[in-house]
């Protein structure tokens, strides 16, 4: 079995994280902007792009809409 | 705001899922073999392949892992 580490967790998490940071930016986006574009809360995106939250699939593709980027461009 | 309804995060749900079938059949894993080698359950394997659950980040990149796969390849 191919097991996972919390450590290699924390770091996809992170980089997921990192990645949403920058293709916000790249859109000249706030958090609040963003969130509000997706219909999340914009605490929960500071979360994820602090790498502290286990996004979902459909908030990937919730936050990739927004941005108008492929959820791939986010993973 | 781009909202999202529920027909468009089912269709998300069930194209993820299509994908995560067809790439473990590929592999010629059944779901019991992918579900020990990503050290998830079974039956969550299965529900996600059906479209019935919203998978998290961790468990994409787990499947993928175990597939020997991108995680954007699922995407």
């Amino acid at each position: 079995m191919l097991s996972m580490n919390k450590a290699q967790q924390e770091r996809i998490k992170r980089e997921f994280g990192d990645r949403l940071r920058s293709a916000r930016q790249e859109k000249d986006l706030s958090q609040e902007a963003l969130a509000l574009a997706c219909d999340l809360d914009r605490t929960y995106i500071g979360g994820v792009e602090r790498g502290e939250r286990n996004i979902s699939l459909i908030n990937i593709c919730k936050v990739a809409r927004a941005l108008g980027i492929s959820p791939k461009e986010l993973m």
